[in-house]
């Protein structure tokens, strides 16, 4: 089969023939329908020094894809060949402390497939029974592909109150734009959407953000001081791992309110804890993955009954062999999702 | 100024002319604009048992209102004559066990305007400070006119987690409807009614419901379960009160979900607890009011941001001696919110 | 291998001797220590008509115990023989609603080792490797043992809050009496028990009770609300399943509180709901099982530290061809856990 | 009457002889038992940079005591003269966002008594009747005298899970000690305590603290690590403001674990947040006063039932004349609460 693999320690990647992956008794391939890329496989594909410390050539990326069942190992009772399915590509241990107290995402031993394991820029992916996901074929094939991140976006806004809640957004890549999408069809009152990407706020401004801000050009904590009788919003969701965003989505938040940070700072961030966090009783919630299964649940609950428009995220769907355009046009920052369709486009 | 009273223990009701409110020091004098008729003045209005019991005439009764502030108590903060406001009904004590830590809304020596004082059905109606709720300018006159059932609805919806899970609405009279829009706008997924009143089910559709059904007709349980493969719904908000809606309810909700009942039954109501809460590991809820004041927060913040639209729920608008067209339109069951207009019908 | 037997649909259990289990790839063959006596186990021996309708002889049957790890399944990661351990005996299926979203005590294809599958009145007991609990040495044998019903006891307790909180547990068997252990020991407030039988009371006060009241003799409702301030208690835990217990509970509830209900009503309980849960805003919790494994961290911490005394509970240590013995004296009521030993009594 | 007050911008104190405060309708004046010293009369004291910014004299200071009441203003319902009191210092508006929602202790307009106004280190104190705490007589009266930093200790520990939790607690000054004996009594398991102090390191074995660590001799984060099973704690307690003990406390946390800030940095710290809050999915809470009335109730409920022993933390009773000799004691580190009795120290 076609598979986009990581050959060597070095920017790049190929597109290899290779065996269809084998299965044991617990896991169950995967026909590839769409793929999709994420900020995480430019990493790799660019060889930045996370993914020197991190990936062993050769692999198999990508982790983001939806598929139909080829072939069911015989301890997997929840799928049959035909089954439309997408998958948790974290795989925990299932005995460690988190494990067994209902926070498998937050496993000591976790293993990630398409980075640690071939992943699904393939034609056919291997999954253990455990992760695989069915999905209603009420959802639509292309957000299908992409339940990884749309799983971080549904995290992040559900890990506290949004029912009513105020909302800022920092940074809108496209974890921050399905993040206003669902904290608007999840009920939050105004949503207001910091970025310095103009591209990205017009993404912002369609995916239903009320305001909109530019912080390289406004007082973004001012601002959004002003649209809040000097209150401050409910609800923080930090999407861009920027220190200036980290912190002035902070000074942002009211007394009392509710910070999700999901962004990665690529260094440590100096915060002012007393002012910004102590005096304040805010809440600081480090978010990671996804919740196995409850952010499942929810998402595809969401998805299934129609609460949630997605479209204007997605670009190029393209074959497996385009992926040097893909990866570029994704680089320029000026698209949100392509998809793959390793086993040939739609018509 | 004109009050529609309650005069003597029995049926009907008299528009009379009394003094405007005197207010202290701790008080706000509110010119009434908008004022709703609920069930419970309907009992007053025909002079049921429970009123019997609990109403002592003459009484200007009436809780649901919108005004503009007249006159402001010297110890009052908050508020300036011509400032738009609704009020919380309820008046707490602020100093039992439950008003200290959070739950007003239980006070263990409620009183409520309208019912043990005089409430808005009337020129001006004198309202607490500490009750008093600024309204933002861009929520409508109508809805204003209606946050105390609206109250009921978002208390009932958002006592525990909504988005993305599938829901059943028993009973589909004004709250139930108002609750079926609330659920909606905060991410339920699939919504099942059950009515018996033809009417009602219209109505229910219009306002966001996927799936309604007819209880007098239809297995509902089966219908409910056939919807959810077998598992039942997530979430059962009861709002009918009654015993075989109940009954159902708990038979239609999934093994760990959540029972909301705000309706009132009128006897003692005989449950399979074993089977219907135990073994399935259900969280029974009584709502009682609305929260004070979370639940205006989120209330009033859902209503400024323009994500519920309630329009269909409203019929006639009335000058106050129409009253007896009003409680006979609303007995008929073929209305759900009428208002009146003590201080003049809207051009 | 010695096992105490349901042979045929029939009052009576018998000492068979049976082949020891062969276990499969993610199986754990434990050679039992020690083995308790739940109140099931005396439904099954006297075959009343749920065990009529449930069970299917012959059958092994005990659910409560503490073993040795003797044989270990290739595929199970978590122990090596000689281990210590006990283990959860509802076996869910793990890919239901509710397995994947964080209730998998709640799972709708529960089985039940002693109950549907062979348990642990016997030398040795198969249990599958996901279920398998690895006990601390500091944990005594004894309480290692019971792990299942404390399980019910620190669930029930800690279904919601308990630190600074009134307490009032309705009926005084053996959980009834965990309980009252388990809230001292997490911080409740004073504790109020209510038992008819009076070596239960006298248990009651062993374990900690504040307050025991005889509802053949007293005005429990009224006691309660007595010692309260005429509020009545923050939390019920009601572990009777007497209908009678039940009301009184919940008129002995504060506004606001919390009843949680473990204890089994044998036919349905009519009960006012208006006032007793809707007025209330009470939250009414049906508790099933143990939560996988929240509470058997939460359960072997407190043991693991010290914090719980639970000596007063255990009577006779018993081999296992004493069976007869030990039922008599359990259902006489004077004896809360009588331990099994089939591989041989301590010294 | 006698008041210990600031009458310069300078070091230092005076004892004066001024008037009894006046009363309005909604105070109540208290008769000062006992008054306790926190490390924030110590900053007035020295006038640090803090109180040169916020403190404006003349002010009598003092916000922990407990007393008799002496004379109740009309409108004040819940207290009668020769009543025991305590109160809580932090005066809410009682109308801002936070006050309207349940977060009294994040009021927007936050005025405490002992700092903005005159507080308790006087013969008689003026307290408004809504910040009045009544206190049951089977409450000692040198524990009454410190409900303030106590209420400090409960709302931390309990501001998430405790009981069967593993817990660190970094920093054991005065509530830094009083925490560790509220987790004990609330459940929580294994309690691991770091502090630099050897006076302090015995008083944290005295409070209960199962393991006592020096962070200036051990390497304290391996040292929890290896008590945890490298897993880390559930539940930092930070109580010392120190950047290096915040630092050690979250990579002693565990994933899915909750950091509950109370400590003071006096400068802005630098974190990995990524390493310890975002990959870790860590919860962090900033923690301010107490929750009004939540904490009261826990706490004086837990007082009440007699589940805490804080006598250890008890060192001189003295006259309100020996300010000077009270003040050096604490500043050496090595006593933990001292009171003043104003109105004569007990027999």
């Amino acid at each position: 089969m076609k598979a986009l693999r990581k050959m060597r320690p070095a920017s790049g990647a190929q597109l290899e023939s290779i065996g269809v992956p084998e299965i044991g008794p617990q896991d169950v391939l995967v026909r590839v329908r769409a793929a999709s890329i994420c900020g995480t496989d430019l990493h790799i594909y660019a060889w930045d020094p996370w993914s020197a410390s991190r990936i062993h050539p050769p692999l198999t990326f990508g982790h983001e894809f939806c598929g139909v069942v080829e072939r069911v190992g015989e301890e997997v009772p929840i799928v049959r060949p035909g089954d439309f399915v997408s998958a948790e590509m974290h795989i925990a241990d299932g005995h460690c402390r988190q494990c067994r107290a209902g926070q498998r995402h937050l496993c000591q031993n976790l293993r990630i497939i398409g980075i640690d394991l071939d992943g699904c820029f393939a034609e056919f992916v291997r999954i253990p029974g455990s992760n695989i996901w069915k999905i209603d074929p009420a959802i639509p094939e292309h957000y299908a592909a992409i339940l990884d991140p749309l799983g971080n976006a549904v995290h992040t806004v559900l890990a506290g109150e949004i029912a009513g809640q105020t909302v800022a957004v920092t940074g809108c890549g496209p974890i921050g734009l399905m993040a206003i999408a669902v904290a608007r069809a999840c009920g939050s009152s105004t949503i207001l959407a910091t970025e310095v990407n103009e591209h990205r706020r017009a993404m912002a401004r369609k995916m239903g953000a009320d305001v909109v801000l530019d912080p390289s050009q406004q007082d973004v904590v001012a601002e959004v001081l002003g649209a809040t009788e000097k209150t401050g919003v409910d609800v923080l969701l930090e999407m861009s791992g920027n220190p200036t965003a980290i912190h002035d989505g902070l000074r942002m938040l009211r007394a009392g309110g509710r910070a999700s940070l999901l962004g990665l700072a690529s260094q440590p961030v100096t915060l002012d804890l007393v002012a910004d966090v102590i005096f304040k009783g805010a809440t600081v919630q480090g978010i990671f993955g996804r919740r196995m299964f409850e952010t499942w649940v929810q998402m595809t609950a969401l998805l299934k009954s129609g609460r949630l428009n997605l479209d204007p995220l997605f670009h190029e769907r393209l074959a497996l062999d385009r992926f040097d355009d893909a990866f570029k046009m994704l680089q320029s920052g000026r698209a949100e999702k392509i998809l793959f369709y390793p086993n040939g486009t739609p018509r």
